[in-house]
């Protein structure tokens, strides 16, 4: 099995441990002492062995994903010349799997995602693949712990007869309005939609080509190319003609309208952490509520509750009296900001970028 | 006219700014880009020059007050071997006074406070200069602005013919409880007690022969061998074993008992400053209530209100949707406090101190 890493994105809401030059995917954001994409592929590698994972990332952060994925062996770390959402990306990476062999299994998982229990993941992986080995697309549907409207929902119709629970999947969901998610999770048929994809290179590329034929092409062109004298070239003048376009809406959507996609639920503590507040919300509390990352010797809370305090910078963070914050120390900026408005940091990064501070982005 | 200003006091609540190796006159707490101490000696010098200014501290100080004094004379910085409290450091600059000029009219005026009406502080210390002149010992009762608990009250008598507002200190009162200064405050007859004293140096030093006369004795051996070859080895054996006394309580209360007290009542914006509450009470908003102290470049306050965000690391501090609190940005240290807890910044100080985090104390 093969497996794909997409290694972007820039997490603006968790500034400003996250930065346009060091997004979250690059940090440790649990005190786990390894970063998000670390931990992504510490988990799949049981699965695939290095020389089976791929990592597809921008030229600004292949260095960094390079030193710290030392085993990934060097020709999968593949650096797009310019952002050009999931679709070119995942697609890349398929064809390229598909030239060491057409019909092999891969999954793609996203770097910056949160797992909690690695062997349910894992089993939640392996059934996944016996499901694409019969052809599907498959997905991995969450079970969903809430009515949240941060994540898209996947519609699960009849079920597959595939050694465990699975199912045709319906339709894809957008971000819904809460009244709407209270509606799905009444039905019990909905499950969260992690972009968590697998299926069989060579059933993938067909439907890339029924659906995005440029694209298709384009991919055909730099694999040919790949690794041979040309593949700068090649790959420097198709590369951004690719249209940019996500997986989901370019392969996926029009799949499981014609019947093509299946989903295997999985309930394995997966978290997207969007923001400090979800952050504070998932990770386990050492006392009071609150939530500590950092050297213990360099947090101080007292009198203080269901605060988040990231202390990243080696000074002490002192709080007294405060409850219901986040806090986050970096070597270069400070955030204090009340846990409820965690989402409009980003509000924080535009009047930054308005006022010229690029250097704190 | 001389001046003597003894620089001590630790300013525990104004942590993490204020530190035993850097107490609070040290630093520039109102952005007006010099420090208490340089603030006060300024204040001073029109009144007395530089040759009539004395600043006495301790030895840990020493360099840091001589580099923010650059004008006054190597001779009147004055190190105290060990810390003994007001009366030993004012008495020895009393004595050392006497010795150039024994009727001259001295005041002792506190480092660390802050006056925001210069020309009535100094049209307050003139008119008290004057009745110095006639033989009390002196002290400028501040206006209350309020029943405030932190200061001691100055009950006023009988009135002076002084040419100016002049008062018989009937009695020096403890800080008082809330009742009680709302009381004090009612019968219009209490000041607030800034320890700010001017007297004739024979008056002083008669009062302390009658009420001390062991540190009197000590301080005269002192001033006797001051600048000779004895200097240090007197200064050394005699100092460590005066009294560890307040002015107030070695001599003012023992002269106010014998009626020799007279209070001369000033309002020119007169403040204490002791913790970062207070420092948000006293100093101008620049809007929504909060108080920004450092760089405008490095400070950004979304949807901030009534908080006080001192910025002194150079790094970028952003608030977001948070109000009533203070926020105090240093190299080694932050603290995020909540405003109405600002006197128990001494707790954490205390648990710093507790962990054996000397460093940051």
């Amino acid at each position: 099995m093969f497996a794909v890493v997409p290694a972007g994105g820039s997490g603006t809401r968790l500034w400003p441990l996250s930065r346009a030059t060091a997004p979250k995917f690059l940090h440790d954001l649990t005190g786990a002492e390894q970063t998000l994409l670390q931990g992504t592929y510490s988990r799949l590698a049981p699965l695939t062995g290095p020389e089976g994972i791929y990592v597809v990332t921008g030229g600004a952060h292949a260095a960094a994903v390079a030193r710290q994925l030392p085993d990934l062996p060097a020709g999968q770390l593949l650096v797009e010349p310019t952002p050009r959402d999931s679709a070119p990306a995942i697609g890349l990476a398929a064809s390229l799997i598909a030239r060491r062999d057409p019909g092999a299994v891969m999954g793609s998982f996203a770097a910056d995602h949160l797992v909690g229990d690695d062997p349910a993941f894992l089993a939640a992986v392996r059934a996944a693949a016996g499901v694409a080995g019969h052809g599907y697309l498959v997905t991995i549907g969450i079970a969903p712990t809430g009515p949240d409207t941060g994540y898209g929902y996947l519609r699960c119709g009849a079920p597959l007869d595939a050694g465990g629970p699975a199912y045709v999947l319906e339709e894809f969901k957008e971000k819904p309005a809460v009244e709407v998610a209270q509606a799905y999770l009444a039905t019990g048929r909905y499950l969260w939609n992690a972009s968590m994809f697998l299926w069989r290179v060579d059933v993938f590329l067909d439907e890339l080509l029924r659906q995005q034929p440029a694209l298709h092409a384009g991919l055909a062109a730099i694999t040919d190319a790949w690794g041979g004298p040309a593949h700068d070239e090649v790959l420097g003048a198709i590369w951004p003609t690719l249209p940019k376009v996500s997986v989901d809406y370019a392969v996926m959507e029009g799949a499981a309208a014609r019947g093509r996609v299946a989903t295997v639920p999985g309930d394995f503590g997966w978290h997207d952490i969007g923001d400090w507040d979800t952050l504070g919300v998932v990770l386990p509390p050492s006392g009071e509520g609150n939530v500590l990352l950092g050297p213990a010797n360099r947090i101080l809370a007292l009198d203080t509750r269901d605060t988040v305090i990231a202390a990243g910078s080696g000074r002490l963070v002192a709080t007294l009296g405060v409850h219901d914050l986040v806090v986050v120390d970096t070597d270069d900026a400070l955030l204090v900001c009340r846990r409820d408005r965690a989402q409009d940091v980003r509000a924080v990064v535009a009047a930054l970028r308005g006022s010229g501070r690029d250097d704190l982005l």
